[in-house]
């Protein structure tokens, strides 16, 4: 077996070793069955069973009760931007903290009236919006919890009366969460949960009666949900993945210890980039994200030599987005301590520090 | 390892052995990168290669030509159902040979003032209808090219001045096509091309100028087209998956030897239905498909121990689907030729023939 790297992409991203294998250990058979997970059918007892299962696992580890409702669903984050407004409603919040949150707005504007209830787009998206305009009669509020692009992250999101709605692609599942806070959330898999081309979307079941009768099938939540998400052929091998998924946090503690977990392996990282001259944090302290952890070089000339000499050691997918530049290190769940470790040694001897 | 089941399910249905190893042994490292083939970028040249590679396989195979787009989506033929009459206008002529062309004219009409051009219906759809009632300035005709429920399929779609819009869900690649019949073709994956989770759409470049503006982002083939499949995160494993199916098809011959080989698998299948007594075909002879090959038996009171005397042999997945009932054999690209010599060897043997 070729020896794995340390892949800090951003997403599809490094997922936890144990779950890919056994994947893999099932892929021409699932248990003795003799047919490999893709190749059975989304209306047999087995695939009932493994679903059944990732919602479980989910259910768990959020502490979801019967009033939310979790669907697994296809075309990514950027199909919710338009499923949320075609199903609750256009006339809402929207807090701009980057590309994501702006790219949501944008099919909202296509529907309807949508507010700015806040940006950070001046400074480049480098801190989160602290004055929130919000309405208590908006048709809901929208929000990025962590942006994957610039680095930053909600700590906690904001306290709304309108139902928050929030895209939590790049930190779901990496911390408990106040519930009470939230209406919605969905995420696009490949970074927390699995391999792209799976969504979940976890929603309370009272705004399921928003859904416009008119909306074509596949746009209306309420399909997804009166059908288990079982309305059409979902993507069977993504859900049985994420299914692994829940199972491997749970074995390592739950959310409370990889919030914990998480919490440490970014404040190594964060501490490099303060403690030594030649790094420098792109994003305002109390924004940093846990996620996605952005520095630049005070000698921009040495970044290709660092991220050649990294990509060497065996550190793979630090080039920073386009369109911020610099070193972007992705740590999500599945990125082991000891990937963060390897990283601040090379970061500490490729400064000389 | 486990040996493996014949597995007849309709979809998701069974694989090439060979491909299902080969994605096996690039799950934890694509070749001796370090990084599975789920966890790289979609940015990456890695899945550059790896998409660019599905695409060409596909081209290839049907000769298609620079005026053809080919496209990776998410979401299901089901998504197509609307995403069709949005981006080319829902004034079309609906072919219906089942519930698949029912639930595609349903979703035009929710746009629309769609017009049945011809339906099989009233014979529970056990035929291809014959007679086409089809205007010239139709914004499009739709047919369902193979039933997988009912089992029927036309051997040749039908000639149209409109442009020709082809669900191929259940056959594509399986055998050659003659182009100039058809404008667009769209196909969920889980039957000839892959995993589910993956929509394969190829079609005309002309039609793209259809499309109104003011459709959301990701319901917009022009979309998908401007940015190669790439504007949000494709479901990477799935696009992998089929590339290597093109590959296998490639290596079995192309589409005119998976068209002998498909051929060859249905007559033996036919001829004992029509061989033997205990068996009756339920689709008339000349709409019969290569794909999905149903049948009764003339003592219906023996089908329960017909399909779990033929799944203690290994022979899975048979049961006819709930709205037709009896039995269905699923003999996608991917079913050996064993599969069905072992299907056919126990019909025999069950009905003491």
């Amino acid at each position: 077996m070729t020896k794995r790297i340390f892949n800090f992409s951003a997403g599809p991203a490094t997922l936890p070793e144990e779950v890919l294998t056994e994947a893999r250990d099932n892929l021409l058979s699932l248990g003795d069955l003799g047919a490999g997970i893709m190749e059975i059918s989304h209306r047999s007892p087995e695939f009932d069973a493994i679903i059944d299962g990732a919602e479980a696992g989910i259910r768990r580890l959020l502490g979801l009760t019967d009033d939310w409702a979790v669907l697994f669903l296809q075309g990514g984050a950027s199909t919710q931007f338009t499923m949320v407004p075609q199903n609750l409603g256009a006339d809402a919040d929207y807090v701009l903290t980057g590309a994501w949150s702006e790219k949501a707005l944008k099919e909202a504007q296509k529907l309807g009236s949508p507010r700015v209830a806040a940006s950070s787009k001046e400074t480049n998206f480098d801190r989160l919006p602290t004055e929130l305009d919000l309405r208590a009669d908006a048709r809901f509020v929208h929000v990025t919890s962590n942006n994957t692009i610039f680095g930053t992250q909600f700590r906690e999101v904001p306290q709304t009366q309108a139902p928050l709605v929030c895209d939590a692609s790049s930190d779901i599942l990496s911390r408990p969460l106040d519930l009470s806070r939230y209406a919605m959330i969905y995420a696009g898999a490949q970074k927390n949960l699995g391999p792209s081309g799976v969504t979940l979307v976890i929603m309370r079941k009272s705004l399921l009666e928003r859904s416009p009768k008119s909306l074509p099938t596949m746009l209306n939540y309420n399909t997804h949900v009166e059908k288990g998400s079982r309305f059409n052929t979902p993507p069977t091998f993504g859900i049985y993945f994420i299914g692994l998924v829940t199972q491997w946090i749970e074995a390592q503690g739950g959310l409370a210890a990889m919030d914990q977990r998480n919490q440490a392996k970014a404040q190594q990282l964060y501490d490099a980039i303060d403690g030594i001259d030649l790094y420098q944090g792109t994003v305002q302290p109390e924004s940093r994200s846990l996620m996605n952890v952005t520095f630049k070089l005070t000698d921009a000339s040495r970044e290709g030599e660092f991220l050649s000499q990294a990509k060497a050691r065996g550190l793979h997918g630090l080039k920073g987005h386009r369109s911020v530049g610099g070193v972007r290190a992705s740590i999500y769940n599945a990125m082991p301590v000891a990937g963060v470790e390897a990283l601040v040694g090379f970061m500490r001897e490729f400064a000389g520090a």
